[in-house]
């Protein structure tokens, strides 16, 4: 058994790793942090927990949480995980990190986050379906959730060089913003309301640039996300502009359908679907479901690709990487259909 | 491994066996059944399921079904189950009947129904904390949902003497009108509403009633149902009148707690909650959440049950029938938290 | 014209007030308070009230505020009100207070709210259908949400004698929680779920009571609020018994009817309805819509009724009573249908 | 006052004209159409208007409805309205047609709905903030949803010339498909869901790419629709592409806005928002609201805009091209605020 620690483990991801490990037979929680919940039982923030986990939240420092485990998850805000990743790695345990503290380069996430980096290590870019060497890595930094629908859906077009432009139209559920009350996520403000938002800046661009840019050079990429009445889930929509040399490849079904079977042929976790994906058909699964649809007579390719936030976007992918981390079947404990309906 | 059918495969309940069949390490779903979609991958009505299954439904009678498995789930409308039950019993499988057709007395089903029963058959009512007999059925009549929320609400308060009439005032996801698109169910007409409906006749109450008089003749039933804006889970506000002799006990919170530690002392999915449940805390589980709260200086005192109508209401309480019935630990595979948020 | 002020425009029910005083053909707003906002337009916390007023939010006192208007809409928190309603009082305008604050008898008040009262003034319950002297009052307490829709809904029976007692189920949309981001409140958890709370002490109980056994000493009264995945409205489930040698009467749909009739005969915002009510047939309206059905051989009649919670419930009642002040048709500016879908 | 008739009022668009017409001082209702629901009360399927009209349905024909109205809507399906229209016209009343059979020329119109048309005639497209010669028209086609608020959304920039390519990404409430219970209606499937329909192929795009070209000739136009789980109301997120010398101008802030007011400054009903617009800032009103934001260092500007399918993208569009044909102010009876929250 994979003894495994939780750092932060009384938000969204928390409970969400603590739900999909409650079943993984690889692996046994022995330890949850939270400073402001020591000594409480799990089920007090998180009710559908009780029966399934006796644990109590504690509080022991990065040293403590690294002698009781192979693997540690961290699930704090950004800019307080790096507070936690380097006494975790010194003490010799692999970290997956679900914050943002470790995905981009140093100088990219000063600027994106507007916050000096106190400890930065290398990591792994951990998009499994992109990146086999997490299997390797002493430290993972956990995708976030929109990158990961968004670089899904396009990568193996960008990669056969066929790309021109991508204008990315995400839809999320609100659970990405977390568990605290805020005026957006007041049910009144957000059910029957679509809520575009950083309509421009948001802070995930840059991750979804570094991929598509490592897959594509010079390829342009525009992002707007919105939240809707949805808890959970993604719903990304990628306008996919052809490069001029490429339009007829892009008109071409059969070639892209082929394109991405190709791509996708070891990466059991994403679906080409026959029918247009939704959340519903992803809804707490670790699944990506991508569809396309070429424009006639024109140089556009709709992509769409369905995830769950947090499963495939977050505690799931997390696993995933642990997964490969500890050498087994990526599979092992994700392999369960979503929630329908 | 427990080689399992399902008669009726197309529908919710259907579609919920195989969500939670997927993971159960005992069994081997083999046939899945469909009229109209026979030779068609399940995942054409159930995309969330692609990939974890690579059945086809098929069309084969009752006999062929029972040879190739050793229990089998009808999960057809009521008034078809007892087209299949008896073909299927003859033949030497077992069978849980999630139809309403081997829950009731046969005049009490034909009164209830206006239908007459083609094929009474003894069955079990297979509502697992009431009924361990279902260990040795070979026919078991799957209890309604608002009925299984309902009677584990109030039973052991009703098995001790103490009530004297119960007013059941539930509210219900929509999932429970099955999947066909309805008045009712049209989101127009669904979302941000509250339907109140057969407010006094709805078919579940002689179920109800047959369990909480077989636990304390003479008690009074009332009950009406909604629909409210969810897809699953039941929410029952039962408000229980004390007999005149007992109004002092219902009052005393810790003589109720005792009450219902006891009598559900080996029932792993009744848990009582400290806060008062929720549909969100049972969501996608097999768990039934209950709370109590007497009313200061009155002779009443409201208990909360909170269900997942397609889980403990149907497919869930099937599987855990299953297990009894196969003398497995009834939590075999269907241990797991429920989904939040 | 008459001119009208509204103490506390920020929340809710002074939204409300606003978007209903719109169009009413009699009213001049012609001041809108609140000490957080003073000097910032309306539509920075009203978005939907851009270009319809050009008025700013203003910080006066009560005198300053009193010489200005007619009439006075205080909508201000439970507590405060009564640091506004004598000022205005005094300085010779009228009120309709739409805070808890003049309610209840003072006693009453103050072991409800756990508050003592600095300000007990004389005024009447305005729940119009039933307090046709609120014309001739100089301040009128605004019923609550919850009794406006209770009370309504049993009222000509209780003051027929015909009923023991009542258990009020009552589903809320989350808005009479206020726009106040709040744990209940907070998408993920009130999505998709059904949360009862206070389920035998809320604060509302002694309004029904009051109003209740006004027509019907002896009366039993129970109630129980959930808030259900809805913004605006209340539908309230009336489990309704007959006093012994009533439950003939109660038994008999035409008489019953009759009975209805006759006590709404003068009041035109109440509705006896074809189909059972449900929100959608009433959202944003004045309207109490009110169905109900008999038990066959039972002492139970259901009677539903269902408000907008801000409309009959807060804001269109509260514009209700200023019309009989003003010794308008009560239908003024509130004779619109409701939002469907 | 103006008699009016509504052919085919049983529909959401019929019913929404209605509720619009309740309160429109200069408008008299005088009939009202449906075949099928002949002889009966309106309340009968629009519950929401029982007590505010007192008219049944009929059955006439085209030559007496037109007999006793000024003005009349065809409210019928896209197909139907062109069996109405000759003889309403023929027998001199004015028409305002809300279905799609009047707003292409024939040629588009039979290409996109593969139907044959069979009773052309001249008309003006009604999106009344860019066709003020409504005023003069005896027939009008009310323009779709989408196309409303796709076109408001970026004709000024088009207008000015500085646009090479709009890529408009829709989300729409599913009233739009009218209140048919249909599969994707089902509450199950469209609750906490996002679903991308008619990705590159929808049958809006002809009514947008006419008002844009017109415009602006040669603009590139690419649009993509989704359902979201809300009952009104369409957001559209239009990434708007400069055209080469146009980037700098796109970028300036005051200038974009400057190019807003001017072009606007005699629309009342378009809003320039402070806040990014979401549904609920226009929900149930004639308002469409709009926003902008450039994405530094690039060509592209985000520009939102959000209206209520039911009223800006239907009826009450279609009451406010019935105010200028009949000379009123086109504010008369629609200036009125949204409902929130």
């Amino acid at each position: 058994m994979i003894d495994v620690g939780i750092v932060g483990g009384s938000g969204y991801t928390g409970g969400e790793l603590l739900r999909l490990l409650a079943n993984h037979p690889k692996v046994k929680v022995v330890v949850v942090t939270s400073r402001k919940l020591s000594g409480k039982p799990l089920s007090l923030v998180h009710p559908h927990l009780k029966g399934i986990y006796s644990l109590n939240f504690e509080a022991p420092n990065a040293k403590e949480v690294a002698e009781r485990c192979d693997i540690v998850f961290t699930a704090v805000p950004h800019g307080t995980a790096m507070d936690w990743v380097p006494g975790l790695l010194d003490a010799g345990t692999r970290v997956i990190d679900l914050s943002s503290d470790y995905r981009l380069p140093v100088d990219v996430f000063e600027k994106t986050y507007q916050t000096k980096h106190r400890a930065p290590r290398e990591a792994v870019f951990g998009l499994t379906e992109l990146h086999p060497e997490v299997a390797k890595a002493n430290l993972v930094g956990n995708p976030g959730c929109y990158p990961t629908g968004a670089t899904l859906a396009v990568a193996p077009l960008a990669k056969a060089g066929l790309v021109e432009r991508v204008v990315y139209d995400s839809k999320s559920g609100i659970s990405g913003a977390g568990l605290e009350p805020t005026e957006t996520s007041h049910y009144p403000n957000m059910a029957q309301n679509v809520i575009p938002y950083k309509l421009t800046t948001h802070r995930h661009v840059p991750e979804i640039k570094q991929e598509m840019t490592r897959l594509s050079p010079g390829i342009k990429i525009n992002f707007t996300p919105h939240v809707v009445p949805a808890v959970r889930g993604i719903l990304t929509t990628a306008h996919v502009f052809a490069r001029e040399e490429a339009v007829e490849t892009l008109q071409d079904k059969s070639k892209v359908a082929e394109i991405y079977r190709e791509f996708y042929k070891n990466a059991p976790f994403v679906r080409m679907a026959e029918r247009v994906p939704s959340l519903a058909s992803v809804r707490g699964s670790n699944f990506c479901d991508i569809s396309f649809e070429p424009e006639l007579g024109s140089d556009r390719l709709v992509v769409i690709s369905a995830i769950d936030n947090l499963v495939k976007g977050a505690s799931g992918q997390a696993i995933q990487n642990m997964n490969l981390m500890a050498k087994l079947d990526e599979r092992t404990g994700l392999w369960f259909p979503g929630m329908a309906p």
